[in-house]
């Protein structure tokens, strides 16, 4: 038997998460077939980790045992023949008989996007969360470093989560901002940006990629955390607040659960796969 | 009553093309119904060109009369909200009342997208065409110049266009070419590059962004062009033959028909339209 890890990236609109339920639908489910209808095996696939439904993947990491002697660097252009188009195994990797996607993962990131831009981006809707008015770039940023480090992150999970224990290591978090001084967003008024400095004094406009890594993640621990940076980049909370929030433990004190669409499962890092071999997955959301 | 042009963005995917038909489905169709939603007026747009079922703008332009006293800058939000997601107005613009998006358009740039990285890109799959072996981009490259200037361009539209003159004028055309180094497409095998090497010597892979600007353009136009060079790329047809195939003046000559969804209406000049104003609608594809 060999074991074989896969890359692979989804676009998670259309699914009911990763992880495979009895209503069918889902990239696990997508993926287990495609093996199937090319090896005849029926394999369990396991991933890195559960993606939500509507949430997608640049680069999730799943592994499966077979008796196939197909080739490695066969499967990824045969799985892709038979996967729909929103799912795609960018690579197969011969991996050793203990690697396991999920138990030997050293951190995974999620980026999760907001456009404040005034005009949604078309051809990016479906990967980023459009927020029609400014936030306050700086405030949010300022948050972040309250998240940094080992924290109880019961604030940051459904209170309905059934784990043992809700203390998790956060690595980094870091705010990418794109800003486009030509967007037609930021220049609606013919006046130039005095309808933006008039009513949202001190925010800015722009896409805005939150990228959180750690050793691991509640359900929906970066959605969560998104919302309440929504929540402070529109001054409905402080930078300051950010620790108050999670000293609590409390659910209600943080902000909203952000939409699926905007959250992206980025990279995942073990120490047996080569990180370039990972960044070759890299792909222009 | 006052003229209003729009800049358009739309994703073509699930429309039947620009201009309205019989059987609906049309961008113009609704747009037509979000003005008439906003405004009770039963307005016909004039757009800059059709695109065909498939084709994405990524800036078209349209104008209207309009006896409605909404101010201009409150037009692409209120339009936007009665839009599908797939269709976006960028901005509003008040012009003069001669001004017509078709008569008056100077030039049009198209931009046809070919990926022959041997993996999709997952998330520009809708906008661009996936070719799955590499193709020779200097010859690509070389066969260009023949089009250049004025033209008999019979070669490259259908036979049953009922056009009275084929003679048409490209003002410039160029490849732009991504290369991902990183790219899993380009190092599947494990012995590095020798796969393409061996079976396809002299020939490159990436993404390969064709912009053909033309004073105007006939149907089927840049998408023969595209399949053209596609043939020529795959070392079918020679670069110098695209000499030839023009001057024969029968589409049985040059290469197939693109598919559409590769295309992209990338941008309308005007004298009357500020450049500066277009290019705030740049988008990431």
């Amino acid at each position: 038997m060999r074991n074989i890890a896969l890359i692979v990236s989804y676009d998670g609109t259309d699914y009911s998460g990763f992880q495979s339920q009895p209503c069918g639908n889902t990239i696990q489910d997508k993926l287990e077939h495609a093996i199937f209808m090319l090896s005849r095996e029926r394999v369990k696939l396991t991933g890195s980790g559960r993606t939500d439904a509507g949430v997608h993947a640049r680069c999730q990491i799943v592994n499966f045992t077979t008796s196939s002697s197909i080739p490695i660097e066969r499967w990824a252009i045969a799985l892709n023949t038979r996967l729909p188009q929103d799912i795609v195994v960018q690579c197969a990797l011969n991996v050793s008989d203990e690697f396991h996607a999920r138990r030997h993962a050293i951190s995974k990131t999620y980026r999760y996007t907001i456009n404040c831009n005034r005009i949604p981006d078309l051809f990016r809707r479906r990967y980023e969360f459009h927020h029609p008015t400014p936030l306050d770039f700086a405030e949010m940023r300022a948050s972040l470093e309250h998240l940094l480090g080992e924290h109880d992150f019961s604030s940051f999970t459904s209170p309905q989560s059934t784990k043992p224990s809700h203390v998790r290591t956060i690595l980094d978090v870091r705010l990418e901002i794109e800003t486009d001084p030509f967007s037609p967003a930021n220049h609606l008024n013919e006046s130039g940006k005095s309808w933006d400095e008039r009513y949202y004094p001190g925010k800015q406009r722009g896409v805005i990629h939150l990228y959180v890594t750690g050793t691991g993640f509640l359900y929906n621990m970066v959605r969560i955390i998104a919302g309440t940076l929504i929540h402070i980049g529109e001054g409905k909370k402080t930078a300051a607040q950010m620790a108050p929030i999670l000293a609590a433990r409390d659910r209600a004190k943080a902000g909203p659960t952000a939409v699926p669409h905007g959250l992206s499962l980025w990279e995942v890092r073990y120490e047996e796969l080569d990180p370039v071999r990972q960044e070759q997955a890299v792909y222009r959301f």
